[in-house]
């Protein structure tokens, strides 16, 4: 029988933060494709829209006025899925039915007063202005609440509801599921091996070099190993940072480098503006600012739902939802594809 | 302050299945929609199209012909993502980079052989050939893999590319994920309760009578507690069953009739065929068929992604994938919804 190659056999392998496996299916790569493949007509976003409750100057639907801002911008979210206060579920001494108080705040976070710009093609000191509002967002929201989610839901194809650059931030009185998980995993690691379990990571994957797409002083941006979604990513310091407000003015320079480089290869995939969610975690805050936190290191994930081309998107459907995810391609063939895209945002050619 | 409404108050709740929780915020329904809309799906499927490989008679890509059947067929995927046999990749004693094997086989069964119909408008003896297939096809494959996992996705907006009336069976070596922690959990809850976890609930929301929508004397269908998605429900028997080759014969007919009946309020909810991924879980089998497993539960789960309309799908994107899923509609306020939803199909007004 042949030798074991992942990128010719199946197999699955698991992710340690997460403690899942995911299935790996390089041979399905040959399958043919029946949906059509073709770039869809970019529609033209304007830089300013009266009706767009996040550009500059604009009365939303309740009344309030957006400022006339000329930086970033950030206001509570005006339908905030967590609420600062209000009555409790009572206690419940039924294991099957167990409800709890979550408090929280929903900010949004404008990147920049116009419509048609994305931070792979705003300059460097804008998307640093960005990093700078999430560090300070995470100080602010993190006195009170446990945990401070920095996301960005981009593309409407991703579920995204507006077109204006911009991000989320849901703080919780809680630890969210997947935190809570990565919590424990990394603690195990740290009493184990007496490291954090992802500066060891990337240490080793700066060794293998076979899934890294992009470096530079401070950063790196690759494949993780445990990847389920085709060009999923992670963006990680080199140094062991616990939270975000704790990086350097080096190392946030270097951040806004690297993000723009890698959104920018994102872009050239398809050679549309990229579809993901993305998100960062790092120890978490509120009554844990007091903890040893030390197992934690600080992490962006980039998971983007396209697959094989601008308009073909890869459904997490019936065996994943069930089961477990599964891929086609793998790791190391989605960070070659990345690695080997072209560093000249295709707008900006 | 006002009295804690489940209906009216944010707050999380908790899935002893998956040991996971959701954000509920039904304060949030009075949200407007600006994001992406669905094109509307395609309602007409011809009886019969020549090109496609499950209508009988069709010789599909790779040269093989699908038989003239005329009521159930099952075939192996022309593409399976997994494999029965292969190359392993070596032992790794390196915690970070885990890879198994990972065998196995993956099936389609067509439901009928016209492309025009669906489960709720095909009759009862049809639905209960279908059951029958599923309880053939779980012993078969259980005799080798540890898991047989049954699934239908249902929908193009559901990743479905194939209007034809089927679901797929991905069995494996392996137990995935979803089963590993509900085979944990059961077990948890067996040795602390002295009965299996999904026994004890159906029990208790019947004598709750909250969220339960349709109920005969064999089957309920309820929403659980902890759904996750809008419409998310799970369909469980009276009696405590292992596997769906041990239902009855009495058992299985009363199964057509209520999946017939829950399918039929799916349909009416928007007037369209309505998508869905919905899969069975059972006690595991393969080398597990001579362990005990008295601490699982058959169970059905329908995971539909609609919220709004048939176009406006609910996206469990940023917050959701990296911090925790978040509903904004209550288990209870959905299972009233489809309670109430006529019980004859709008097509066979
Ligand atoms: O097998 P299909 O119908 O081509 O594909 C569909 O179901 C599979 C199993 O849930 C998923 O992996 C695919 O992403 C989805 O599009
Ligand atoms: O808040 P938005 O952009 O309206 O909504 C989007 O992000 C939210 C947080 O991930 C999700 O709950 C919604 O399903 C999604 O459409």
């Amino acid at each position: 029988m042949a030798n074991f190659d992942p990128n010719e056999h199946p197999h699955i392998r698991f992710n340690p933060l997460k403690e899942e496996w995911v299935t790996v299916s390089p041979h399905r790569m040959k399958r043919p494709w029946q949906g059509q493949v073709e770039k869809p007509q970019e529609s033209e976003v304007p830089r300013f829209d009266s009706k767009n409750p996040l550009c500059p100057g604009v009365t939303r639907p309740n009344g309030k006025v957006t400022p006339e801002y000329d930086s970033t911008y950030v206001f509570t979210n005006d339908f905030p899925a967590l609420l600062e206060e209000g009555p409790e579920p009572a206690p419940s001494d039924d294991p099957l039915f167990q409800a709890a108080a979550g408090f929280g705040t929903c900010k949004v976070i404008c990147f920049h007063p116009h419509s048609d710009v994305t931070l792979p093609i705003m300059s460097k000191e804008e998307v640093r202005a960005v990093i700078d509002k999430w560090a300070e967002i995470n100080v602010d929201l993190g006195k009170k609440y446990t945990w401070v989610q920095i996301f960005e839901n981009k593309g409407s194809i991703n579920g995204c509801s507006n077109p204006h650059p911009h991000c989320q931030v849901w703080a919780s009185s809680f630890l969210p599921n997947e935190p809570m998980v990565k919590n424990r995993t990394q603690k195990q690691y740290y009493t184990k091996h007496g490291a954090p379990m992802l500066v060891d990571y990337v240490k080793k994957e700066l060794q293998k070099q076979e899934r890294i797409i992009l470096q530079n002083n401070h950063w790196v941006w690759l494949v993780p190993y445990w990847a389920v979604w085709p060009y999923e990513t992670m963006l990680l310091p080199r140094r062991h940072v616990l939270r975000i407000e704790d990086l350097t003015n080096e190392e946030r320079d270097a951040l806004a480098d690297i993000t723009k480089q890698l959104l920018t290869k994102y872009d050239n995939m398809f050679e549309v503006s990229f579809p993901y969610s993305m998100g960062w975690h790092g120890a978490p805050t509120g009554p844990e600012l007091k903890e040893d936190n030390k197992h934690w290191q600080l992490h962006a994930m980039y998971y983007p739902p396209l697959l094989r081309s601008a308009t073909v998107k890869k459904f997490m459907v019936g065996y994943e939802m069930l089961a477990q995810p599964q891929r086609d391609l793998t790791a190391e063939q989605a960070a070659e594809k990345l690695r080997n895209l072209p560093d000249i945002h295709y707008k900006l050619k």
